[in-house]
């Protein structure tokens, strides 16, 4: 049985979306359990729409709920043991849930997870992974946006913990990954990067299978199982993404209503559009995977819909039946016991 | 009369791409003038069949022909002073030609037009601006690969240096400038982005109007005139945008001769979608910029066709004509004359 707490408060639609959200991804996991964590007057009326989720389901009212403009400090000071944010995450490090799935702002929710359930073992950061479609089906991008900059050190733990990732998520054996860069000879890039690639590449890891340096649009392609960057290129990768996604269903509309004729073709291509519309679906892929904290906390889109929420925690689901931290623990653990540890005055 | 230097060896197909190439954009632009350096064996039959060009050209039988996937430090062993690529960017030194067009590789490229043309007083790094077609029509991105990293005085260049090609490509007084972060907010970012934030809010120059931070969403929708992020980050964002537009593009081809219907709708949809294709075209908007240097060198892509050769001299015309490096000096004149050069021991 999994258990998944949900921040009720969190995004933009707060409740509204979050409840109906959690009621569908019900359906599809029926042998799951939620525990739920909002404000009583907002959520109470709505999960009484939901029988078999509220069946399903335990709700403690919390008294705060963060902002969704609420810097990460602020939300901390205001939002800490009582925030539905705050108490989902901890339903984690209690052991009372297996991963917990929030919509609310993502600088928030990254300085909650991290002060309360702390860093892995011989992890200095904590990355955000996020699921790309692909050409050839999805892909892992880390870090999009936990922190800005890394170093080879930390690029390779990125490394570990995609690896682990896409292990739990893909169901395979040893996924490819690759370091994102600006071309694919091994003399080009930042230091840290080529320091990283060659880290990896002296490591021969069985459980990744290092590609070596991709570039931007290899993401795309799907040329490997796991891409690895830091937060600040890797933000900016996956925005720019977003928005010639946008551009080019805005230009598509728009060239579509342009003449009679293209509208009669849309219609006919209706079906096309949308299988097409479902393939480079946000709502499909949602849900940012914070990796390295000790527990799983899955960020989703902000201005998700229940469908988009309810796909998060597919992603909760799957991550916790395939027992991620229990793989990256034991991924690092391999790692670090053959290799010693980093170099310099603060090397643990 | 503006006298473009043409090296005809550079691209995936040289001259056979490069001569058709600029022979249309002579139709363009009939006062224009050529001086095309290559390979006599190759050229001289194609420039042949191009009667009108011939005419309006000389052409300069160059040894050497710098291959795509030669290293910069080798090209410019090999084909200093001899190469057509070097022979082209030197015609701009010695006052014979007012831009150079090369579709050759990057790297041999900008290393050859720094050792031969040097930067200009003041400028640091030269950087590479790519110009973005976006919602509202085109927007210039720089650095999208020249050098890795930037500081904030690096980048407060690259704001004048794009908004004065702004000026000259579109012909406005005052473009809007952005620096391209993971946040909107003031808070966020990298320290150098920041640091350039805010002396671009202070400098409040006359010829650009600072925006302040966008995020990589925003470069498709045109949010900004010019977009200010540092080479490694800028590149990786224009192939992740090539290789989004690219994966619509198969998904979309795919789904689209599934059906019957599907393939009636995009038979009468079609003039819809070969809008669109010409939208996106990177053809169409061909041609890295060279900025910072004492010349302008316009790299147009290695693997384009005549039709882009033709683009990429369209975008060399409008730079000669619109006289971008006297408006490049006069800008950073006027920034540092008002302003202290850079702290540090090695300011100038």
């Amino acid at each position: 049985m999994i258990r998944i707490s949900v921040d009720a408060m969190g995004g933009d639609f707060g409740p509204e979306v979050v409840i109906p959200g959690t009621a569908k991804a019900l359906e599809r996991h029926p042998e799951a359990t939620f525990i739920i964590y909002g404000l009583k007057g907002e959520c109470e009326p709505l999960l009484a729409k939901y029988p078999k989720l509220r069946d399903r389901s335990i709700f403690h009212e919390c008294e705060v709920a963060v902002s969704m403009d609420e810097k990460p400090s602020a939300a901390l000071r205001r939002g800490r043991y009582v925030s539905s944010m705050w108490r989902s995450i901890e339903a984690v490090k209690l052991g009372e849930a297996d991963v917990c799935v929030s919509a609310g702002n993502t600088g928030a929710l990254m300085a909650m997870a991290k002060f309360c359930l702390r860093t892995m073992a011989n992890i200095e950061r904590p990355a955000i992974a996020g699921i790309w479609p692909t050409l050839k089906g999805e892909s892992i991008v880390l870090d999009i946006g936990a922190t800005i900059g890394a170093d080879s050190q930390q690029l390779l733990d990125f490394a570990l913990m995609g690896g682990a990732m896409a292990r739990a998520l893909f169901e395979i054996d040893r996924p490819t990954v690759g370091l994102l860069n600006v071309g694919v000879e091994e003399v080009k890039g930042q230091e840290e990067v080529k320091e990283a690639g060659r880290l990896l590449r002296e490591a021969n890891l069985p459980t990744i299978a290092y590609h070596g340096f991709v570039e931007g649009n290899d993401i795309g392609k799907g040329t490997v199982d796991v891409v690895v960057t830091e937060g600040f290129t890797g933000n900016i990768a996956l925005k720019t993404a977003e928005g010639t996604a946008k551009q080019i269903a805005t230009l598509l509309r728009e060239s579509m209503s342009r003449t009679l004729l293209a509208k009669i073709g849309y219609l006919l291509a209706k079906p096309a559009f949308d299988r097409l519309r479902e393939k480079m679906d946000p709502n499909k892929v949602n849900g940012g995977v914070f990796l390295g904290l000790n527990g799983i906390v899955i960020k989703s889109h902000g201005g998700t819909t229940a469908d988009g929420f309810a796909a998060a925690i597919d992603v909760a689901y799957d991550m916790a039946r395939n027992d991620l931290n229990a793989k990256i623990a034991q991924d690092l653990t391999l790692y670090h016991a053959k290799h010693q540890p980093p170099a310099g005055p603060e090397a643990a």
